[in-house]
């Protein structure tokens, strides 16, 4: 039992939204925080960095959203809707341009390949969850 | 000259945006994760900490998807608008929220004053720059 | 396996540590700080918030700096001892203070038992992993 | 008048080093953050971004230092020195590594020019509330 679904488990929510959804979705988006943030420190790494440009930035952009929609998520304070579903939306928008230029390199580079995969599973939980709470 | 004006002066740039405008969004971010950060301290030194409980939580909302659009706006990858328009639709929403719970504490609590100002500063500056991108 | 070891096991390195220890120090500073900002929601849910005051601001303190940790390692920069042996001894630190903390409250509140729990195994990671490259 | 130094104006504090002092560690820490994200981005949009890969690392590590080392100082907790004393040393030291390879490249590129003042200020801040708080 990851330590998001530990704490949705002990704790008093409001959110009206299945604890197992939630869970799945917040340890996703730490997922992908953490496979981006390791595939820019890989990409910088090879001798064709400069072929990797656009996958380093959107993996940066992509860590980022993943974070604070991450935080924002595990918070559990009152749902706005107004601000909830454009994070998500944004969230997944970004997994996915992501998840595309990575794919571009999945080939070539095994860590490019994995965080395709995280980047995917991402778009689809982000899109999961907005769904349930529209 | 703010860092974020002169980095943007010296940097190559593909986003089709004008360079005050940009800069002063990101100061503005920049100022409001600051304010948010800052209030969420002061907001736990109060005796009356149990009323400021949604205070706290939208505080630390706000800086979380503030520092997530400073950064993605401010490192000037492609401009996905699948991005960055709800992003900046998400942070204006929680600006606002963050701002109007703010307000209700600004006559007791200058420390909440301040941080209102500086989100209703942070949501009219996201509103100016989607409405320059859109 | 996490995607931190997936990482690491796809990924060109120059630090000269056992990648299974790197694996598990950055999944282990990942689940701290997923712990420490769920358990800050939760205590704010608590209506003995004010009795939860220096565990929410420790909690905020642990998630920051284990998040900055996580990121400097997993990114697998040079290793320079001058930054990342304090990095580390910081976060050993907060992590067990916050642990501390947290254990004042684990009988009343279960999620600050799981939190402490988080908080104790990063503390240990830090220092193994420190121990490791002394 | 900074907002970090409004907030510190508006605030309880415990924290016994001079308010001056302080505002401007954190508002020279939050430049340094921007400096440093918006100098990744520059340093991805030029053609010899292969040299300046280590620039691109260390810039990455140094914001996210900076940023944690900003929270934790704004955020006014209990100042546990086994956690700031350390925080400051590993953020002084990573904004001189980062100071000294953007430097060495700060006459081929203005943004990297800037972004070295933004880190050698840096450096000088965390040294100085050290001192302070020695």
């Amino acid at each position: 039992m990851s330590y998001a679904a530990q704490m949705l488990d002990a704790c008093r929510r409001t959110f009206n939204v299945d604890a197992g959804l939630l869970a799945a979705t917040i340890d996703t988006l730490n997922d992908c925080t953490q496979a981006c943030d390791a595939d820019t420190g890989c990409d910088l790494s090879e001798q064709t960095v400069s072929e990797l440009v656009r996958c380093i930035r959107l993996c940066q952009d992509c860590a980022d959203v993943c974070t604070a929609t991450a935080r924002v998520v595990s918070r559990q304070a009152e749902y706005d809707a107004n601000v909830i579903e454009p994070l998500l939306e944004a969230c997944a928008a970004v997994c996915k341009d992501c998840g595309d230029e990575c794919q571009r390199h999945a080939q070539m580079h095994q860590h490019c390949r994995v965080c395709a995969e995280a980047c995917r599973s991402c778009e689809h939980a982000c899109r999961e969850l907005l769904n349930a709470i529209k």
